[in-house]
């Protein structure tokens, strides 16, 4: 069973994933992602996977056959295993708990070729409503605490696979990241009494200088202090703490303004490989007036980022006003 | 002038360095590091590099020209500037400063071919050395609070040049990794009136099962919580919370001990791409009861690393103690 363990000095939780076990030796060949070959995301395929947990089609099918439109499936190689008790135990000074948790896979399209990008705005919406359906789910899971949805697109970004998926991973504990931005906003909510995420888009708006598209009910802009080149936030207007609040006309026009920013960035950088990472309130919480859901897209263009990563210091050689400007002019 | 600015949730410093401004196409073509061809740090090529503001050598030679073992010269495209005042200022709820600071590259070797981990010990302690003459002269300057110091081996590592080199930059922030391991020490002190460092290499030395060698000033383990597999940390055995405290003495059995736990991850994984960061006291702090400085060893062998790293959710497949064990059964 994989580990979860915990720095004692920053607190912060790490997956030991014993079953994917590397020895020194699996570490020397730079593995590329799979192109062309047997891809067990692809329509046909479904038997090689593990059995669906979710699927949309368009008319009636058997489950794990042919004729859908989106599927979830269990992870083959899963960080975290589904079944077991948390058992949280120390080790002299150190703590851990057993591995429990989901790892699941988004297959957002049954077509090889199809890039999440590129998707048709409904097929983009079926992405979005997979996610809340998930959230939901595993919410009924007492044993979790938060799920983690992020997607990794091209190898430098950490894809193994070509075929367009996007990844959860339903975790006991809450991740390092999230703790600190409920701790930061609720930081500013006690001072101002306003959500942070509010005040930052009323000052966007103002200003107009880091807007990379918006409408009706999201913004999208380059952040004030991005770690990367090109970092992209989308954020919904309204204030709202939980992504599963959101209803089906809301996810149209969340598809069309991600699908927009994305493409905006796809004619500035070609085929640039990127993660988007959904920040959401943990599982069961109560609506929460300080934090404010919404995805953080971070392109991955610089190797430096590696140590820059690990030590918590980031160097940006592009202004976010200049990478907004560019996302801007880019034509569509 | 950069520029640094502070993200509001999270109270995270970035620095945007305009003067290595990169616009879209910078990104496309994938810069291999330097093989061959011309190289700045070479012997014979200082007129190329700008003046160097440290360097030794056995014998007496005019300053920036060849007959050195080391050099410290500033970086050619740095990160942060030496000259001006830090002028802080608001922009609505946004926080920025100029970009004050120093960022210096320690070349250390004269010779192209010669790599860090395979350098005599006498001469891996004048690197160990300039990093503290480096510090002491930088804890002069009243508007810096950190000094990192660095070093990239390897493209996946971030280094753009294959010549062995590390890097410092002064600051005049304190960078968000030391902020929680001041406070996360602090804390644990609090509780237990105890350093949580020496507490850890005492049970590290009971438990003697993430030990990769050690001599009579320092141990190198992994950690119980490490983010990438063959993760090292080395840890004087005795309290100290400034590196800038250490002498010549200590300095050779430093650089006997990290030799052999870089010639051991070597052999262990030939040529793996690795960053290390030496974590230490602010500058000009007291000494501090509850921390303890340390270097941390990261190699970059894993890709999704990327995806982790921004989310500060890390998926490990090598067990440390299994890490140890093939470290520790390496041939030398």
């Amino acid at each position: 069973m994989p580990e979860l363990r915990k720095d004692p000095i920053l607190g912060r939780w790490i997956i030991i994933a014993k079953e994917r076990g590397k020895r020194p030796t699996d570490f020397i060949i730079d593995k590329s992602v799979t192109k062309g070959g047997f891809c067990p995301l692809c329509s046909g395929n479904e038997k090689t996977t593990p059995l669906e947990v979710l699927s949309y089609s368009d008319h009636s099918r058997s489950a794990n056959a042919p004729g859908w439109s989106l599927r979830v499936v269990p992870n083959k190689y899963p960080a975290l295993v589904i079944e077991g008790t948390l058992d949280k135990a120390g080790e002299g000074l150190y703590d851990k708990m057993n591995g429990i948790g989901a790892h699941e896979v988004i297959i957002e399209t049954p077509k090889h070729e199809e890039f999440f990008a590129y998707l048709p705005q409904n097929r983009m919406v079926q992405v979005f409503n997979a996610f809340r359906d998930r959230l939901i789910d595993l919410a009924l899971d007492s044993r979790f605490r938060y799920v983690m949805i992020f997607k990794n697109h091209g190898k430098a970004a950490g894809a193994s696979l070509e075929h367009s998926h996007s990844q959860l991973v339903a975790l006991p504990i809450l991740p390092r990241m999230i703790v600190s931005e409920l701790e930061g906003s609720l930081t500013y909510f006690k001072y101002k009494e306003r959500c942070i995420f509010c005040d930052i888009i009323h000052q966007e708006l103002r200003d107009n200088v880091r807007i990379v598209c918006e409408n009706d009910a999201f913004l999208v802009i380059t952040p004030f202090a991005p770690r990367s080149p090109f970092e992209m936030w989308v954020l919904p207007k309204q204030h709202s703490s939980a992504y599963i609040s959101m209803d089906e006309e809301q996810f149209k026009l969340l598809a069309q303004i991600f699908s927009e920013c994305l493409r905006r960035l796809d004619k500035c950088i070609p085929n640039a490989p990127y993660n988007f990472v959904l920040h959401t309130s943990p599982l069961r919480s109560q609506p929460l007036e300080h934090f404010h859901w919404h995805f953080e897209i971070v392109p991955k263009l610089t190797q430096i980022a590696g140590f820059e990563w690990g030590s918590g210091f980031y160097i940006n050689p592009t202004p976010p006003e200049d990478a907004a400007r560019y996302l801007r002019a880019a034509e569509l």
